[in-house]
């Protein structure tokens, strides 16, 4: 049996996220689920792709990953069901929920194999689904389906890749100066996370082996490996957990230093090593 | 096995909710724990009491319910467990808690099968239970057992269901205007969610299939099926995913626009089709 | 099977509780896992010490204790295992995180049976690990081996209990008034709770059967049994679920009232009966 995890912006206060729950264990109760987060700031799609991103490869083959922020609920936004990987007899993972660009980190990183439009309410918790709560209804179920085998194709027609919801996120650009053995990638900040740290959307592979900086705000900061190698306070730049280059306060919050926002603009150097 | 549900004021920073799941788990290690919320204001039965009925009937039959609000801890207020439905073979669910109220909602609406008063110290964790953490020393373990196959009548003496306390929350009233075909619901404000959005206790089917507006603090708002038919900022009035009629804003909180309160009262005007 | 859980300061806006649960369904998709807490204030391992001591003794036999508030992270600090209890062939649990004190508190009420340093990099996610996320890449699923079976011993290299890490908190300190048939215990704060209930380090134990009384900041306050024992908005001393004695405000935060933290020192006066 497949596990389930759940990324949503219902928040913990009120039952939304227990009711999801019921509504999964209505269609199997025997279904690992698994919460990733439910704290996503209202309706930011930004932050919940960047969250499910970092976080789906940590599970094991064929986990099924719900991701409901959805401001378009009950407009004419499509509902889907995604399985991706390269092989498709053994799916990395499958993706369910609202086609509005949640998911296109993920797809940047892992090919999709294939992608149904949620149309078949037999799957459905109910053929009536409340107008706002599509989480509950539709996604919820379908996907506890989806965990106990029933196969992708069942839930809806089969669409195109290419016609998904993409969200716009500027790419990383690179110039290498040879005559002096140094790199510079242009990026920017892609998440900022719960403690303050601005998370990069520069791989940090693409620094790695060399002596390196980042340049953000008039700050230029060397490249460091963990927190502590700073002084409580002081800004730096770290390859963070997730893999990207991040820049972070040890003890306190990058984001009110600096005061910047997702978006903004920031540059790499990498010096190659002799 | 059954599934068990917990919903508390005990909030999520310290350890409280893992003690909990730590003595259902001593009863009986493979039990299914879901979490309702934990984020209950403290105290806050009315708030405890609409979470409660808001959400049991997404949970497959014969769950048992555990709900923690409870001032009245180490008091002689009583313990009780309560099955509920049509079915005495077989129960909609189950419910575990101090009688005070919190109950009182979901017995609205499905029936009481039979109660009893949780005295039987042989299902407790202790037969010397804390003063002040009853939901670990006796509410857990007592629905541990239940959820694992224990008869009710096991738990305690029989008492009647007519003995519960009851939480009073002033009815919704109606005046039909036959003449002008026109229906008017007098209610009140039940609940207020975590994002601000007003509940209140006139059911959506009342409502169903006419064109009906709401009257609320000198404002007229026309029904919606959904949050983005307005602007965002604008007040509106539409059937919530719980089925009531549920005053919102659009990206934004109605008790802060309205400033107002639970128990405030609101009307609903409902005009019948030619 | 054994249970696992899991008390961390990763918060819930972010999915590293969800990577970490991730990485343990890796090892093995079919254990338990409960959450202790995830809200520890940032780095504040005296709390965390105190939360775990508190939680573990309602756990089954065998359950596997993960903490992680690891200020120390990707310094030299060591990765450690513990088994602890009198019984070498049934543990009362084991313990699994930074050797930075966190497991001070337990060990202080529980024997440790052995103690392994984690150095078999065969049972870490990855040979590779981050250096800022050992919650994810050592600790979670060296603990889901250890709850899948795996022995202690093969974790890593057996060390001395002595060489773990203590964290230091004042003894209470006791004096025999035997003309008097008085007892005083000379304590302190050792953990804020987050109603801002005081929680001391001198054991409920010590006063039973006696009349008792706690000084504090110049305030003498009676032992009571219940919080509903004063007015809403009085404070008052009592033996908390936890079994240490507490200081309370009814309805309120005895944090705020009597503006003391952690490590405040406070006196309980016992009178013996005749």
């Amino acid at each position: 049996m497949r596990i389930l995890t759940l990324l949503t912006d219902f928040g913990l206060r009120d039952p939304y996220v227990g009711m999801v729950k019921g509504a999964i264990a209505q269609v199997n109760p025997s279904l690992t689920v698994i919460d990733l987060t439910h704290q996503i700031p209202p309706q930011n799609i930004a932050l919940a792709r960047f969250s499910l991103m970092s976080a789906y490869p940590y599970f094991p083959r064929e986990t099924v990953h719900v991701a409901v922020v959805d401001p378009g609920v009950g407009s004419d936004r499509r509902g889907v069901a995604l399985a991706i990987g390269s092989n498709p007899s053994q799916p990395v993972g499958f993706l369910v929920g609202p086609d509005n660009g949640l998911f296109s980190g993920v797809i940047s990183q892992t090919p999709v194999i294939s992608v149904v439009s949620l149309t078949n309410r037999a799957y459905w918790r109910t053929a009536e689904p409340s107008f706002t709560f599509h989480g509950r209804d539709i996604f919820a179920p379908v996907a506890a389906h989806l965990a106990s085998g029933v196969p992708l194709e069942k839930l809806g027609e089969v669409i195109s890749p290419d016609a998904l919801m993409q969200l716009e996120l500027p790419d990383c650009f690179e110039a290498e100066d040879l005559e002096n053995r140094v790199l510079k990638i242009t990026g920017c900040i892609q998440a900022v996370d719960q403690f303050g740290n601005l998370i990069t959307n520069i791989p940090g592979p693409k620094v790695l082996n060399s002596s390196w900086s980042i340049v953000i705000c008039d700050h230029t900061l060397p490249g460091r490996q963990t927190y502590s190698e700073v002084m409580a306070g002081e800004l730096l730049a770290l390859v963070g957990s997730h893999g990207w280059i991040e820049i972070a306060v040890n003890h306190g919050s990058a984001q009110e230093r600096l005061d910047i926002e997702m978006g903004a603009s920031v540059q790499a150097i990498a010096r190659r090593g002799d």
